[in-house]
């Protein structure tokens, strides 16, 4: 049985805390957070202490930490924890600031301990299916790789102040799911955006839409869709064309009901939360990090991941502000 | 160029007019209807002239007659033409009385006339891109056999109390869909039926919603439900399981489109009439007669195809009305 | 925290033991088998301890029990634990006796405990949204039920011949479904079944393949199809035309993976097991018992509703076998 | 009866021959094609005659014409015809260069003479079914624009050549249905482009694979994915995001048939060549046109809108050599 410190007891936080309880191997020993009564809640629903932060990488009988605080803390935990000889399981992003997000990989790696980022949307049985199919060769080799990724609404404008913007936030995942799928980093990436959603968060610097295409050193393309409104629900589709067909993940729907009348055939919308539609997926993501921290193999997801989808999210910063396409060697 | 007699200008006559005008080896000779503006108008829009039946019959230069007039002439119409050297193309059903029926059948047999009966659904593409699979075995060995098949909204009580009922009326085409798929007649005909769309329809001594299970020699089943009202449109499914699968037919739609929305997912209701979902069908059949009356070949859908059709709603009728299964043997 | 007793070990006894333990309020506290390496397998995995069911159904300390017995000692386990004071949820089908069933209606009625039957697919999400449609008049008023319910593979014959059969054994479920969805038992049922599946099963004097239809005292109709064999994976459907719509639950599938090649549009399969299909199910199923013995209102599952499908079973059964309708009244 | 002269007997012009033969109120007078034989061949089809396009155009018992020609004769065939005093009818695009198009549309436009523009697609009923619905403001207001255009397979590098290039030849179509969706037309177009499906295509200057991204002036985005291989088919979809929901235009099916064997469940392909897909668009565009110079009505798709199409193709083309966005005022 591994003994897990949870740092940070927030929303995401808790969607860990239920994973964590709920593995055979695994025990939600120590909770903090910034907000006391937030961990000691939390803490007492799992039959877990609570401690700070720095005493739980201190704690010589914890095996590992999920780190699932703001994420300006995450560099220092994540080097802080390895240095402490703990594994470490991170939320995304690494960090805001990418050349930190580098030091950190280095000083993490350093270490030998494993690091994995909590790129959660890799253990969704639809996406690995959908990837499973197109490693096995059924469609051919990769050409045209399209990413939709709607939020259901907007964040509030408090959030996106500090989230890093868009690209850092929200198209983070959808960056990493490219590189999973395609098992490449793009050459360049072009980003058009608009705050047409909410045009405060226009205001606030960021934008709420965005259209990122990315070209490969292979010749392939790939385009990724956001935005922060989808009235329906949480639109998380993937399309891979390849030389020999095409293959779709769509969404994951509420239930499998249709209706029919005179007005029209009707089924049900898309799962409005990400928490409904990616619990499995989180559960799976700790069991891989899990497996991996007892087998003494990799991790599925490691720093050097974060650091490349970090850095996607910083050449598209860059190309939205500046109308051109960015060269990842420029940032990178 | 083979010239065609039209019998019947109703609405199903049109149909057929558009279809015989339209085809490049069909011209549209002459049309004859009891209610003579009804010809007058159709003739018009075709450039045909106007005769009787018995005109249209005895004319030499008429190389076919397409029977569309009301149900209760067909035998001796079929019976006449066929006499008359004409190839014909009837309209289901034979005739409502099942011995009348099989005399008909005798009668032309003895010509050796072609004549084939109007079950436009046999080329329906749809229908055949199931049969076509069936056939190649894709499913395996037929075991249970399912038809849908409902009408947007009950026709008037005056048009029930002279049709022969649901079972010689409606459910007639897809009983001619069983035989078409499975090759076989049934052993056993078990009917239940209720008048819950309209009362009157019951008043009227009919039924309006009926289930009808069938046995078959080889030990596989078969169901057909039937309602005069489908508030969503023309519902018209089939469902084939078999020994390694199944096979479906659904329905076709309207449209592609599909709107999500904070109230759901909606898409195109099912083609409304039976006009938008076969008319491609009864240019298909049409086709069918043309080229087998040509080239000499058999016609695909046989007077025995309708005699069998019949005998089967009729054993449906009767076992609807005694409440217990009705064997082939005893109508056929 | 409710204490739970276990009887039965078997395979729907260890899904119970996972729904029973994933549960905040109820503690696995004993486990019962005639096997009984089964039961300590078992109590193993979940911290329980070992007894027998005379033990735990007289043990003061145990709330409830869940009997996962064999089908001949439900009645017996019943009667005795509700007289020791227990509640109970059984697993369908009561017995296959109705005779008995109804004894023990009486007997376990006589104490006032609540028993709860395990028709575990009313608690579907995907049937509870397709009746809260209905309940909500979304498509009027009821005219034609159609429920498809198909195993992957048929059972072993040695485990049919002690099955009560087919329709008592797998179409129970869908006779409560129709219940459940309709509020109302049937008036006739007619039953043809077939052992086109394997000829073995029709020689231990069983169906494999069968079509039911049920007549309703308000005019209304439902049609169910089982077959034990659909070679895609588990096959569980339900239609309701009503007056103004249709409304459909469609099969849930695998993932949300289409492929397009040149060899056709391919998508994931339902899932092939019902513990896949029902797992949810199960859980919502053990919530709603705690939740109801908790409160002490009323389970929303009785005993009534079981003798009421054994009924149905029965009259299909009798009707299969003579070829004739059977009226409910005659059973029941 | 208008009479109708023809110009261009090639594959495309015997769609239109087609068309203007099968509706009632036109009738296919005369053809012209620089290939005599690709014209006699067509007029004794349809019972025209053959002759020249001057000679067409100079007749005057002709009312007018269609220009089925190719690209480098069009503007020169409209500006003489509408001098002529013909309506006309012109295939996309009015031409390969932006300069002569503007020409054209000041001569053309001086003489008074209707010209409609054949983006045969604002004909597809799907495609005004979903225009139809986000006029009616079913889902609020538009904010991010995607289309999805494949074709099956590329053509050979000899037409490539003289094609104009993927963004003039092909794309062409979706911008114009951009525009004709939105009412706008974009401020900038970013192209990316690559030959990754033929490299031949590449060394001939083209591209096969492209994605357009499009700003409008209202904040709104579009997003343009062609590709000249599609393994599976004609792939031609569309899809709105509103403030309020999203309208989808999906593929057309070759039919409705699904198998489920063991193997997944298989569904028909997307219609596999642009005139089973697009049939009855051609048929419903001539029935515009005619419709339109038969009521002295405008007609629905203008000369202007072939121009603004063109200046996006010469937008993309330039911003897909550049590597940077292009803004309209540049070229239009």
């Amino acid at each position: 049985m591994l003994k897990i410190g949870l740092l940070g007891a927030g929303r995401i936080g808790r969607v860990h805390a239920e994973a964590i309880s709920a593995h055979p191997k695994t025990e939600l020993t120590a909770i903090s957070d910034a907000v006391n009564d937030a961990a000691v809640g939390l803490a007492a629903e799992y039959g877990a202490r609570v401690q700070s932060s720095d005493e739980i990488i201190g704690d010589s009988t914890i095996d590992a930490v999920l780190i699932a605080t703001p994420t300006d803390t995450h560099s220092d935990l994540i080097e802080a924890a390895t240095q402490a000889g703990k594994a470490v399981l991170c939320e995304k992003p690494v960090d805001l600031d990418l050349e930190r997000a580098k030091i950190c990989q280095k000083a993490a790696g350093a270490t030998g301990q494993p690091v994995m980022l909590g790129f959660n949307r890799r253990f969704d049985p639809n996406f690995q299916a959908l990837k499973a199919a197109y490693d096995a060769g059924e469609v051919g080799k990769a050409e045209l790789l399209s990413i939709t990724s709607f939020d259901p609404a907007p964040p509030p404008v408090s959030y996106v102040k500090v989230s890093g913007g868009l690209f850092r936030d929200m198209m983070i995942h959808d960056f990493d799911m490219a590189n999973y799928l395609t098992g490449q980093i793009p050459v360049t990436i072009s980003a058009v955006g608009t705050s047409v959603v909410d045009p405060e968060i226009g205001q606030a610097g960021d934008v709420d839409t965005a259209v990122v295409t990315m070209a490969y050193a292979d010749g392939s393309l790939a385009v990724i869709k956001n935005s922060r409104r989808a009235a329906y629900g949480y639109d998380q589709r993937v399309e891979l064309l390849g030389s020999r067909g095409l293959l779709q993940a769509h969404n994951v729907l509420e239930n499998s009901v249709v209706k029919s009348t005179a007005d029209g055939v009707t089924g049900a919308k898309p799962t409005y939360f990400f928490l409904e539609r990616y619990m499995a997926a989180y559960r799976a993501e700790w069991d891989a990090f899990t497996r991996a921290i007892q087998s003494g193999s990799n991790v599925p997801v490691t720093l050097e991941d974060g650091v490349a989808a970090l850095a996607m999210a910083e050449a598209a910063t860059r190309s939205a502000k500046s109308g051109r396409p960015v060269a990842m060697e420029e940032v990178f």
